[in-house]
């Protein structure tokens, strides 16, 4: 199933089931916001969202809703660097024997269709395709064994990086959490239609030209070990995300390199996942 | 003003302030939660207190009382490495000409007296005492000379730290933001009581013995510098901590190295800010 946060008639978020050209709304199912349908675990939001279906839930019209970032308010936004072997190669960094885990907070996070803005004093921004794991159930030091059991769903999520912050300390995070990088959706994919998220074509389209292209099954770390090794210290909790990482041809590594500018627009896609576009303008 | 959070009758967090030997609660002023208040401002937020307390707000005693850590969800947590000359010496670092910024998610949000749980396979859990800046008025882009504005008050914050994980990778984060790993309090102090944030003894004493012992007139990057530069990317909320490093003396820098294990006691003082005193315990 296809779960979408959307903007209501009154503006405000509500969680739903896309089917097609219709949105079911879960607010009437007593779903506040996509955590909570997340701690349900994909099983059981699945079956809470058919059901509410089958009791007819409000519809509204899909090509006439604004669609949301999907999670507005994890708990955590947790980052997976230099996860493919070629894009480590093009950065002129070793292949990492441990994972990298670095930090975005939610102040990063648009939705499909929403703009990244650029800050001016940025002269580095870069394009960053991943597939983005969505936890369902929290826990506390998961095997890699039981991982299937804590993933509620996949979605898009667009790392966007600013080489020249990201670079000018050991610390990436001024360079990766700013306002706008974090454009993630337009669903969450539930875990049950996903047979394999480790052989998943992964695409970023920069202004119709495509600049990354490869496959999730090149990940150094695949996604039972990253929930093992995070969850060893840190709790996780529903709805929290894992980014997986991105493959090679980001936009700094090109020669010439290919940066973001004003008037580009942005195109994700990880396979099944739908299309996340986003177009950039410069901060006035 | 001393703001606090404490564990009413109800087990819930409550907001007050606290006043010698009394806590006046600020729920029947409609206060829900720290960030809330903090909106206000200092200045505000005093006159709110004020005018609570005036209307008999509810009292409970302090020494009855459980206080927990005075902010449970801030939008961020954000950290300042290697902030004072003296420590990024003793760690081998360049003095740095950028603020080095990281992040701890709420996850190691604890209260004073709280326990530190250190994970079994961490080698290295190091102390890390530190005076912590919390935002009133949220912001973006903030000039350095407007800062006193955007502060509602200061709090001592202890960044511990496993030494072992943190440098695991080039991303400290795996090693900052284990569970139980930010204890904060007791209280924040409000902004308009601190006549200068730099101009305040630090300290930490781990089991009765002071081993970091300085003033924050010595921070590389003082607060003006830090909310302008973080705020030049990311929006400030209020509620959001930003903690200023730590001076030297720390364990693993120490020789021989002093790390923090099962049966410590740790306390941070920042001159005005009370104790926070934090037993630490290994994982079971």
């Amino acid at each position: 199933m296809k779960f979408v946060t959307f903007r209501n008639s009154n503006g405000q978020p509500e969680v739903g089931v896309l089917d097609g050209a219709s949105i079911y709304s879960l607010a009437s199912a007593g779903i506040a916001d996509m955590n909570q349908l997340a701690a349900l675990g994909a099983a059981g939001a699945v079956k809470k969202a058919k059901s509410a279906i089958a009791a007819k839930a409000p519809k509204v019209s899909a090509k006439a809703t604004k669609l949301m970032a999907p999670l507005l308010n994890p708990s955590k936004l947790l980052c997976v660097g230099l996860n493919y072997r070629d894009h480590a190669i093009e950065s002129n960094m070793a292949i990492p024997k441990v994972p990298t885990i670095f930090s975005k907070y939610n102040n990063t996070i648009i939705g499909p269709g929403d703009t990244i803005i650029l800050p001016k004093h940025a002269t580095q921004p870069d394009y960053e395709a991943e597939l983005a794991v969505v936890i369902g159930p929290g826990g506390k030091r998961i095997s890699e064994k039981a991982w299937k059991k804590y993933v509620f769903g996949y979605m898009n999520l667009h790392d966007v990086s600013a080489r020249d912050l990201q670079l000018a300390t050991t610390q990436w995070l001024m360079g990766k959490s700013i306002d706008t990088f974090a454009p993630c959706g337009p669903f969450i994919l539930s875990a049950d239609e996903v047979a394999d998220p480790h052989a998943l074509n992964i695409k970023c389209t920069v202004s119709g030209e495509v600049l990354q292209k490869s496959n999730t099954k090149h990940l150094i770390f695949g996604i039972p070990k990253l929930i093992a090794f995070i969850s060893s210290v840190m709790t996780l909790e529903p709805g929290d995300i894992i980014s997986t990482g991105t493959p090679a041809g980001v936009g700094f590594a090109r020669k010439p390199p290919r940066l973001l500018r004003g008037g580009d627009v942005c195109v994700v896609e990880v396979q099944g996942l739908g299309k996340l576009e986003n177009p950039v303008e410069v901060e006035k």
